[in-house]
């Protein structure tokens, strides 16, 4: 009698699953998590995805939280390994893009130097999607002809120092993960002399938790602390900030008074 | 007898398809697709999308050619209202993200001066998942902290001259719709004395016919020419694009000889 053992590819498939609604992931994506035989999922994910998954699926939160960053990142990049060998097709579920600011390079360079295949389902980007959802364009024809993402925690934990560069363009600016950042960049534009222009503050965008805050450089730390607005939120500078109904009220009692 | 009259409440849903490959369309605008009484699309979108809409939905191809631009958007923009208050919900079927250089916020801001409820249903742009699937990440630690979106053909065709301050900062740059002026483009670096900055051009992204060239600013001309590149196509420069192996071979020659 021959034994018949179950052999599955080691693969790895990096999917995004956009900013936080879990009907804003692609039908691609759904697929891949439906065809996995492991999922590592990350914090901010939507519990509802895992619901595509096969029963018998292993499913494991592999979230980072604050403090031992790049420990735990090795950490994930050996599961990815020792699972796709152990049971074949694994999903890494990350929230947003994999390939934005999302270190999914890295997890697939990692996994390719052990032979194993790597497939890329793009996600939305929140940097895009939450501004959107309130329904600011982060381009918009004769106001912004380019937009400009940056993270606001880089490795050495500073500012980027492109956004002086930016802030003499055209460009909106997202930054994300940057709010504890805000007093710096509030500074920047003091600086330059152009503390009135327009920021907006969205946390958990997307979300039934969503929280906003708008107003200008001017007076944006006032709002984040009267809202109590936290991390993980986006900010969003520039002047099509200003088509938000919610700034357009600011504004029009600014001149008001 | 009463005559029973079929009304459904005008609304506008401005869905984004995604970058070419029709499973890359959100759950969420799939399943707006399923429910509009009526479909107008755009240029570049994958007809299959299509497929998920009601038998009797009105579909409509309102995509743009070359020349009578903006003739044409007044044009989309009546056609949603009339369509709106005779069918009920329209979904505008766009390419990418509708936000994005999309002008979703023009139509957006038109019809709500009729009434018409709107909602937004973002999409992935091309601008970082067609580098993405090329196994470029727009951002990667160590080597970009950032990335600059651009169109390369403003309201007056020109290209915008917010690229000379992005080619001076560290973000990895996407120029979108930029390929007429992409030896505008080469110039800008040769002056800036930095044109070994890579660059990758991709026709097609994320569908089969999806035709690539690397190299950098002092050869792209070259490579375009000899590989046929043509619009639509993205522009990628910055570091980042030395991930992909077609460049890092052209490299390796030139330090060869």
């Amino acid at each position: 009698m021959t034994e018949t053992v179950k052999y599955n590819q080691p693969k790895l498939t990096l999917v995004g699953a956009g900013p936080g609604d879990p009907d804003l992931i692609t039908i691609k994506g759904m697929k891949a998590i439906a065809n996995a035989d492991v999922i590592l999922y990350d914090a901010l994910i939507d519990k509802e995805l895992l619901d595509y998954a096969k029963r018998d699926a292993v499913k494991l939160y592999v979230g980072k939280r604050g403090g031992m960053r790049s420990i735990k990142q090795d950490q994930i990049n050996l599961l990815i390994v020792k699972y796709a060998y152990e049971y074949g097709h694994v999903v890494r579920l990350k929230g947003g893009d994999p390939f934005v600011f999302g270190r999914g390079h890295e997890e697939a360079e990692y996994v390719q130097n052990f032979g194993i295949s790597t497939e890329i389902i793009p996600g939305i980007t929140s940097a895009t999607a939450v501004p959107a959802l309130q329904g600011i364009p982060v381009t918009r024809r004769g106001i912004s002809e380019s937009f400009w993402v940056i993270t606001g925690s880089t490795k050495s934990g500073k500012l980027s120092r492109d956004i002086e560069l930016a802030a003499q363009s055209t460009a909106t600016i997202v930054v994300l993960m940057g709010m504890k950042n805000l007093p710096e960049i509030v500074k920047i534009y003091q600086q330059l002399g152009t503390s009135e222009t327009p920021v907006g503050i969205i946390q958990n965008g997307s979300t039934s938790k969503e929280v906003t805050g708008f107003g200008t450089m001017d007076n944006i730390l006032n709002v984040v602390f009267e809202k109590n607005i936290k991390s993980p939120a986006i900010i969003v500078i520039g002047k099509v900030v200003e088509t938000h109904p919610e700034l357009a009220e600011v504004l029009s009692e600014i001149n008001h008074y």
